[in-house]
């Protein structure tokens, strides 16, 4: 009985998401639905990408959060528009979420919808929302042995961050073990090693960024 | 619906979580359930609740995972009764999982059973396992606006730990910003700052609960 739900639910998702995918190629957008544990720095890479490329491409941002609207705050100072979607609980965003969010938005075409899901390495995985990339932000004091605990999100990135590399030097992380973990179930991901907190590598998940941007015309 | 479906799961876990309640009590087992983000320091602080106080209580732990038994290896190699539950992609632990884990404890009074539930800050917080203590651990590299973005869990603890003390000075940690989140959500709660790495802190959090353990005869 639970089972057939769950299946119900994801069929329905998931027919949603492949219609978001349609309007989103339709519209020009490039959507990236930005996941990861709390506190590993969605919102500092949103902010970074909007730093780098707000004044080349029109950009777009969905926030996804439990209750509150910190962030959405904190991204609407930058002068993009921002939709904040609240799940009441809930620890994923959904298609539907996004569906009804979209319609907030008039962006040219080429442009970018960065969508920060809720914290959490577990649930958002599974959850198609009709993006061109799933990125994944991993941060170094979490520990080099998430990709293997978290194997279902690490498996879904098109795309991860190392975030927090600033902080190596004070943590033990082991970095082989990292990329094996990353490996062992995801073989063609992308990984940028980056500190959102002094800028260093950014650039270059930037250029990745803006190429992916164009491509998608 | 799907509303009266949540209603009966948590109405079912509740009757589960009474009667582990009532099992730990008569078996004098003190149950801790530990609640974090990933990589907040869950295996660490729970390597130094046995190195503290293994010696003189007797203690069994419980380790959830989605699907790996890393930690619960860890654990096991300190020569502490521990029991894996994989939770199968399940985002929390729930009430009848600890039921059939904990019949395979045989702990002596005034014992100690220690939970780490799957990290995750969202899903677990609403899901009694029966225990007598929720402890949320914290970290100080995940940012001071935690208590503030995951309000149920913070809601829900009886006990604070924040974790990685060491990092504070390389980190942009608002500590006053973190104490009034948590104070708004939670007037009662203990919070202990502590240092998995360097030790510093761990034995007043030690003393707490070796009192708890004491005090659950």
């Amino acid at each position: 009985m639970e089972i057939k739900i769950m299946k119900n639910i994801m069929e329905a998702n998931d027919r949603l998401a492949a219609e978001n995918r349609a309007l989103f190629r339709d519209r020009g957008m490039t959507a990236v639905n930005v996941m990861a544990s709390p506190g590993s720095g969605k919102t500092s890479v949103i902010i970074q990408v909007i730093k780098s490329l707000g004044a080349e491409i029109d950009i777009g941002v969905i926030e996804g959060d439990i209750a509150t609207n910190i962030d959405a705050e904190t991204i609407g100072r930058l002068g993009i528009p921002v939709y904040q979607i609240n799940t009441g609980g809930g620890c994923h965003l959904d298609a539907n979420m996004i569906r009804m969010a979209v319609q907030n938005f008039t962006l040219k075409k080429r442009s970018l919808l960065l969508i920060e899901n809720v914290g959490n390495l577990v649930c958002p995985s599974t959850f198609d929302l009709g993006e061109e990339y799933k990125l994944v932000i991993a941060s170094v004091p979490e520990g080099h042995d998430k990709p293997y605990k978290y194997t279902s999100m690490f498996m879904a990135a098109d795309v991860i961050i190392l975030n927090k590399k600033d902080l190596m030097p004070y943590i033990d992380f082991d970095k082989d073990s990292f990329y094996k973990g990353v490996r062992a179930v995801n073989q063609k991901t992308h990984v940028f090693e980056i500190s959102c907190r002094t800028g260093e590598g950014v650039q270059t998940f930037i250029s990745w960024l803006r190429e992916r941007v164009q491509e998608g015309m």
